[in-house]
């Protein structure tokens, strides 16, 4: 059966022999680590929901491969209404969760990979296609979860892959042997790599005939010899380990658990490699699975902040202020700026188009309009969630506090607010509220799948000038106008 | 043949005998007028394009009523494709016009009176529905452009429609005969009912069940007896008159050709009558036009940009900074904006679904947010045009200051920029940037299809704060996670 | 006297022969000229309220030179506080006018010139500063208009003036002769020239050593031979000459009656010449003049948003929505808008500081800020009127409407809202919104005193990120705590 | 000596007798606490620049009731050049902090007790004021750090003080005696108190008659029998432990330190008694706080913005994109917002007016606009903070992954980007960003001296739109023109 369940996926992952270090300690087992645990929870709701009878049309798919039906997560786009479906899913299990639930970096990347091997196959005679169906055919049948790997440490930013004082700034080929290669370099920033089944190793810019070594993309098994993860911290990180009202979100995680994966000389086997010097595809390949992702925002953001609003629209009641009309005004405002990014990722979905190998990509303008947004509607969102739910946001006590018996009282009197709310269920939302505005969770909001710039540089792009100046010559200077009419433009002629 | 060629559209309004003033002045023919000529001359581009096999399946589609083809702007939505497709029309249209093309305020009455006379027949046994088929039907065959008539005077903004010291404030039936009704009152801000074939009036508000009276929805041909068209001044209007390079848009018109249109106790036929009386719809009715009318800002405005974007550009060419990283930048925000309310008006189309009629809405949040959009973005676009346009919009020299012999050639000398393009295409374009920023054209933008704050209320009716606050209560408290994970809220419970 | 009454001031200018043309026709006399006549108007308030007692503090002052009470538009800066008066007058005059009054270029055109001629002296001997100040003191004598005339028409953006193909795009000396020199060239958006008494011609920008031909200033009579002034077209300006409520503006100006001055090879004799070829001081001196009047922004456009919000407060009480929660709001915000820009224009005059002549300039970085949140917040003011104002702005009949037997009752009948107010009020104040919110008023905000980007050029050169940077690293690794404290620094001490 | 040395004051807190909560426990010396001794040693700052030569006339002045130098964070504001001066000394301080140095809240309580007093007496024939002066002389003298203790819990935010079902959620009198007053009740967010002398209690919002228990203010030394201080938590407070470069602010606090003071039955005597009773002067008692609080926003946020900026700056550096133009324009931009808040409170202080009692009050619509600006540009800030600095702020590795010998260098390895910075200080430099922008921070700026509604309805007050009707009503319909000149308003008259 192609769909794992909650359990067989954590079971799954207690079966990888992982290497991984957070707070700067190795970790025995991943699934029994507080830090890691409610990333594992995360991902387990998306294993949950393809069970549930409502939401199977959102959730799981018939393979185009196999005819098998399967978990959306190992699907290639057939169509634009599994783009769309894919935006629906992604809000659903935003609402579901209020976080990253992680899968969907692996998602695009095997969408982009799949691609771009069909085109290069195309193009040079090479036979990468066929091998990366038969990966994804097992993708589909184990249900496994991938997390795509994507962003290079990049080292000094005006300077190329080849440029670098240290060449191992971006992923390449060290070794080349004949049933594989070794690969060297880090991955950072990757979303759910430290609780993944797999990853898929894919080129993080474009590159030059000269940087062939760069030009590698590969699935490499958690697990493999030579992979480090390292889990970065973030903000109120530790709380985790405290428990009590002050953890913030006591079940999911903040974001997506990114770690730094390195890649310390790991041997990847042939069958395993999907690019391999095609430099020229390179930047292709980047582009596909960014605007992918790029669309995506609008749905995992859009069911995070219909959370946020949720916390935020409870705390007003907790105050009281729930019937003032500039406070239903920024909460409308909250709703609109949400629900701008959502519909232009539908947008983008809808129009998708089919590439050469027949998958379907989203509209590229669509989807860059859509991350941008997100740079700026979540900070907004959450500068009205702090305006609404008050300065005790930043003064909050402590679970210590409320339990120690000299004080806890005192603290409970004095942050009582709305008599029919206690105070340990305002300050549970407000850590809540606290956790989903922190730097961790808005900076992933901005940086994301590119960069504010990134998006720009390819609206630009896109947009054509040229074609935008024509349209502006013609409405002023075009003569194929109704004959007769005693059009303005006609009595003095144009100058 | 049901599609209308441009010659057929003039010739056809000018066997109307409409009574129309302009400047004060009663218009012996509206089609020879000056200040209308541009507005038919853009309507005249609605039923060009039809004709062109190019724009085919955007521009006309086959009658759900007669199997034939017909113009989409007599068209039933029977699928969120034609949703779709009525958004790349309006897209399309704008490209080519630069302007309001008037005939989206008919189209949407057309479908709001379809579905509601279906919703009202089904609930009480009348038979409006039937009726307004065939009218419906002659619509298509005739090729007629439809004025919806809307937005009643109001009077005082805080009084019913019954409680205003003056009872016409909105429209409103004033005599009942046994072949009709008689109506009185006005609307205001008529798009394109000076040039239109027929007039659908449809009630502007919901109705308390005493004021039956007001809920009228009936259709009256242009030149009813009457019926009195007064067109409205717009910004920089009489340039229209004086001709040579500060027209500004010397072919088209500046938005819509809106006039008051007067209703100065009319006879309608019981043929034409739609709703007599059914207050308890008439919120239905008006919400059902606003939300398809919301959605279109995203296709027309989103034209009408694009053309101002390709002026400004031009303009940063004319003064020679179209190399600047930052003039890039501005006009990279321009497109943004821009294409962030066309893929929200396309989301909002994809995700249309069947009323109990059959056919098509939009999504209704989705919609709201267009509009919500467009009454900020097309002024921050329109600010952008400025500021990479110079200060030079403030103070361009006119027409016959370049024709003056004494002043001509210093006037040119000394607007000469980028000696490749002339000082006169230099004023041509600015004066087109002039118009297109103009009060007039903003504060369309800013009220058509409702102010602001109307889209606001919805937005938050729709959103329902007690269903985002159920998602926060789960997030925060469920339970149903994955058995054994060592969760930080199970460290010591929830509080 | 040295204070001129209204009446004086226009009949000084009926005694000047200027060569103007309106309308590409040349005029007889500016004074009796209906499209001057409101500027001069505007004018003639700096004059009048010098002689009113309750602001003879604001509006007068002493001369440095002679002791005697002069107006405080011929007067150079002695103190922060003459700086804060300016400030405060541009404001009352705002208030008064609801427009540009135009005198301020010509005030900040005179303190740069006497700065100027004073470091240049100081440094290369000349004796231009002794020159200026005779000159100045016959400008306080006689209570003259000054315009400062600054910007070139520049040609192509990314050429010098000695680079382009028409070397006159820079006002630029063509003869020198024993008793003085002949210009040519032209200067553009001149604010008040056409009705002031004399025309302060300054070098409109930084100039490389080998354009010593551009570095000219020199103060030219309005009447001198070879000086053409060509008034530009405003929005909406040919109403003015029909009348009625269409005018908008009936007694004041829409900004600053801008014309292009064209000094058509005019002689300026020796003594009127206070630069001649000083090249390396025309950074200085452009630097000077823009940043004192960067600041009066937030004076004067203050006044004119005072009356904007004014009209826009009354609208709303015409419309009866003024008790509405949002609606106040909305005012709250222009009010929040406006005051910004004029604190900051306090607090850059407060913050005034002596340069090497003794007379005071405004703080740079704060002066920088006023013009640039100008070029925003101008627009989000008008943006908000519309919004309050309703679409009626884009439709208003006209005043040939109001007048027409057959269709005047009706236009008025359907054009009342709270019956307190008429329609024709109504009309009148929408007139005025729709200029004060026009293109030409915008871009003014937008494009005077220099374009957003040159204000962002010099605030970046002032900043000093070096020393911004020099105070993070001392916040982070600054050694200088108290000692024993138990600083987290120190438990395992800096990486 | 009226000026406390750093070790000085370090030294007198030590000698009290502080009941203190930290992390739920009790605290046994709060200059011993890690959690605390960075906020002593930012306050010891204020202490330490009040000896720096350099710094003397920003850091002290002369106290008006004896003619010695004081500290001027015990001064009452003589004219408006203090107010100015205050602003400087707070910029100063933020830049050499780059947080909150705690002290602003006691001077604006002294300063509105000082003036309300004052009116009090001449009103009610009471001597508070006399009491006051003493009390104040005390203060000077020991140069005391006070915390103005302000914020009320509230309750129900829809209820008065007198409604509330606890009627402990503002303070107050719960208890007459002959020598004093008991009283009750809780300040929450209360900045510095834990580390002050003397805690000076306000009523936190405007009573009614019947509330008089409520309009107590009074002085409580820190060590009072009764007053427990509870230390909030902050974001990433923890961190402070650890220590390493994960601290992100290693010598200062984040914000002001701010704990619940509960006043847990405590006795005041008369002597620190300055308001008992008379509720009718409270409102205007919060209203004058409130005003000069609001305006510090421009000065203490002005110079933690540049320690951001150059953080942020150094940063590009780091990364190598300095010298990209976009990057460049935000900085600018920050640099902008930042100085226009900064503008503005100079403004508001340079027009500081005279009190009854002969203080100076800051300007209170520019006051207001000041706090209003803060409240959104430390957001936006923040966000192009985060912008530039990468999606590294979200996944950053700890202390303890540098430290770890088998991970160690490959984390320092791929986080290197300009090889010309290390790794390290990379990552100290992005956690301090990371604090500076986190919740705690951000909420700080929100809600500090009041959220921004409370700035709304103040300017909404202070405009008077009457007023500015009334302006627009002469700009329109005045007939004081300059007789004889032909205005376009008189061609056929007002209708």
């Amino acid at each position: 059966m192609a769909l794992k369940t909650p359990l067989e996926y954590v079971e799954s992952l207690r079966a990888l022999n992982i290497r991984a270090y957070v707070g700067g300690e190795r970790v025995d087992s991943i699934v029994d680590h507080p830090a890691i645990a409610p990333h594992i929870n995360t991902v387990a709701k998306t294993y949950e929901l393809a069970h549930v009878e409502e939401h199977r049309d959102v959730m799981t798919t018939i393979s185009h491969l196999t005819g098998e039906r399967i978990h959306r997560y190992t699907h290639i786009f057939q169509s634009a209404d599994d783009l769309v479906k894919k935006i629906q899913m992604l809000r659903l299990l935003g609402q579901t969760t209020g976080t990253c639930f992680q899968r969907c970096v692996g998602l695009d990347a095997l969408n982009a990979t799949y691609a771009i091997t069909f085109e290069v196959d195309a193009a040079e005679g090479t036979d990468y296609h066929e091998r990366f169906k038969r990966y994804l055919g097992r993708v589909q049948a184990e249900d496994l979860m991938l997390a795509g790997a994507m962003t290079d440490p990049k080292g000094h930013r005006a300077q190329k892959p080849s440029e670098q004082a240290d060449p191992d700034q971006f992923v390449r080929v060290v070794e080349r042997r004949p049933d594989g290669v070794v690969i060297r370099g880090a991955k950072l920033h990757n979303t759910g790599g430290i609780n993944a089944h797999e990853i898929l190793v894919l080129p993080g810019t474009g590159l030059t005939a000269d940087e062939g070594d760069y030009a590698i993309a590969c699935a490499v098994p958690a697990d493999a010899e030579g992979v480090v993860f390292i889990f970065g911290r973030q903000s109120n990180d530790s709380r985790k380990l405290e428990g009590g009202c002050d953890i913030g979100n006591p079940r999911f995680g903040v974001v997506g658990g990114e770690a730094m994966v390195v890649f310390d000389d790991v041997f990847v086997p042939t069958e395993n490699i999907f690019l391999n010097g095609e430099t020229r595809y390179c930047g292709t390949l980047v582009n596909y699975f960014a605007t992918w992702h790029r669309a995506n925002y609008g749905g995992c953001k859009g069911g995070n902040a219909d959370v946020l609003i949720g916390a935020t629209a409870k705390m007003t009641r907790i105050l009281g202020t729930e019937r003032n009309a500039i406070v239903k005004d920024k909460l409308t405002e909250m709703i609109h700026l949400n629900e701008t990014t959502y519909a232009s990722a539908i947008g983008a979905s809808a129009m998708g188009y089919a590439l050469p190998c027949g998958s379907f990509m989203v509209e590229p303008m669509m989807a860059n309009t859509v991350k941008q947004n997100i740079t700026r509607n979540v900070y907004q969102i959450g500068r009205l969630s702090h305006d609404l739910a008050g300065g005790f946001l930043a003064t909050m006590p402590d679970q210590k506090a409320l339990e120690n018996l000299e004080i806890g009282d005192l603290v409970r009197k004095y942050h009582t607010a709305n008599p029919d709310y206690t105070a340990d269920e305002r300050i549970r939302y407000g850590r809540y509220i606290e956790n989903m505005t922190s730097t961790t969770t808005m900076v992933e909001a901005m940086h994301g799948a590119g960069s504010p710039q990134a998006q720009r540089i390819v609206m630009l792009a896109l947009a054509s000038l040229d074609s935008k100046i024509a349209l502006a010559d013609q409405v002023l200077n075009g003569t194929d106008d109704v004959p007769g009419l005693p059009l303005p433009g006609s009595v003095s002629g144009p100058a």
